[in-house]
């Protein structure tokens, strides 16, 4: 079986998978307002994956391996006080340097010669708002 | 103009909308797990308002209005830690518990003779989970 | 082929198919503040058919049939400015008249005896309000 | 600690949870048109929990259990042409018939006492249309 | 506090936040068929801001002003009919065209020195269909 | 009437429309566990055409004709077996490969001269992970 003829040309893959976190910190900063209370937030987190063609098996990586790399990422973080968390006390915990530490470390932990050349992790912190990173590998 | 020869034979006739909330809180009991860690949630809030007909408007309520009825029992949790209020300390702050006192505070809020025979409050605690509560009126 | 034997005790089921709508209209009265002006909506049309078991083929209704009906309904209203349309002129012409309306076009126009017991259009106009009324037939 | 003064008067609390299935079938009649071809679906599956109260922990159910219980029931159907499996071989196995399946399945499933009254079962098998049962307890 | 060692080797943050508008227009040329009554649309809003690091309190920028900015843009166009208005009158008002003016309206109105580098407005017209443009600062 | 003023400095523009397919097959090689059997999915299908500037009519295409020439790339595909046809039998139709195939057809079917400059294909296979391909034309 061969799938190689078919991503002739195609200039970028992309797979995405979800999971969330529920956390609670303070960000300790008059910028922002009542936020600087404790307070906490479910994380819709999706996590994308991205390579400029498809691997042996016709995919950009298996759904479930995606799932697990992103799962071993967010298991340190679920259900804490990111205030308490090593990672991130004296830090601004916002959405967006969240994110960038799920990012380096997802990227820390991806297997080498996948052929991957970026990731991005986006969080959904609200119903209105949410942001984005992506880091080139 | 008149509207009501529309409604005749309708049954119910229901008005949604939609607002958030993000707090912390634990669940002390080992019932629940890691939650019973200090955590936090954004809860994606649906207040549903009921009637059997429309009004003299032809709505069930102005959505300005039941918007800012919503808000205004929203306040007092936004951006605080359950665990410190004074309505939920000392008790099980579940999903199920916040929109039951959203739902009775918002039952105490609505403006008297506006025909309404029921509310619902529906909360989405993450991607995959949500929780509903209906209160005869 | 059988599928009677598993809808035993089975109280209420239901299948929802959707449409939308664009329409111009102004609502004529000082309650509705700056929708007094002629503005527009996307309503996105929900359908919801409902019976006690399922018919003879296993299902509520055929969803293509399910979706036509609708579709019969919403066809006079697409791309039109309400205020000018018979059924609307010098009447408020809300989310909830619109849906009360369009519920009684899909009652009349259902087929005699297939067993259906109620109907239900919900129409969201905003990303955070929708409407629904429900006719029992 | 203590819920239930909260829940007084409430009539109606639910708990849904969501899951999937992604299953192969042919629906072997002249009035399914295409689909009596062997063809496939995505199942988008929201199981609903329903009690008239909330139980000693302030809940309608564990979350973690609910969705347990569910994933219980799907795991048979998982990856499967259903066409060949005993409890839809020989019948159409349409979106109703298999939710149907789903709702028996799960209450039979339910831990005894635990005061639920109606479980409900929706499933989208496509972006524009979904159908759900109600089974009463 | 610091948060810019985290953003090393990220090469870009984006903050997305929503909001709607409801207006009412005709497209007068034939190409666009029964869209050339006058007609309207709710436009889902989405206006998505750029940047290669974070700023010094750890975002892209905050939420809140993020969501007024966006706010004042579109103030002058709620509950509007598009055909009156200076800017779009004897134009085509395409959902194209409506959110490039959006998009030019924004950047004019950002902040020096905040450090973005392009923004993006997506507008969703109907459930399945949505355009959006990207504005290099 | 003229929009061309409205686009200058704008560096790309873009119109996704939706639709579906559901496909039964098989992935016939170990690395797919028990998605190796014969089973299905709904695709949810986005179509995204992009262009660096707008046409004549102030759109990037219309979206009526961006909907068929999606729907017309899709048809062969609907409610079919691809383990059967021949563009996919003997190969691994993994979602990546299915978004391929369709990207490459509807690159063969855009009219000349349109000015788009790529496009992507977008399908969701389930409700906690999609795939994309994007084909600079």
């Amino acid at each position: 079986m061969t799938v190689s003829h078919l991503s002739a040309h195609m200039s970028r893959f992309r797979l995405t998978v979800d999971d969330h976190l529920m956390i609670a910190h303070s960000l300790d900063d008059p910028f922002f307002g009542p936020a600087q209370r404790l307070h906490g937030a479910t994380l819709h987190v999706h996590a994308t994956y991205e390579r400029p063609g498809l691997d042996t098996h016709g995919v950009v990586m298996d759904i479930g391996a995606a799932t697990d790399l992103l799962a071993v990422v967010l298991e340190p973080l679920r259900h804490q006080n990111l205030d308490e968390l090593p990672a991130f006390e004296n830090k601004l915990s916002t959405t967006e340097v969240i994110i960038a530490y799920i990012a380096q470390q997802l990227a820390q932990s991806l297997p080498e010669h996948h052929g991957l050349t970026a990731i991005e992790i986006e969080a959904g912190e609200n119903p209105r708002a949410r942001a984005s990173v992506r880091l080139e590998l």
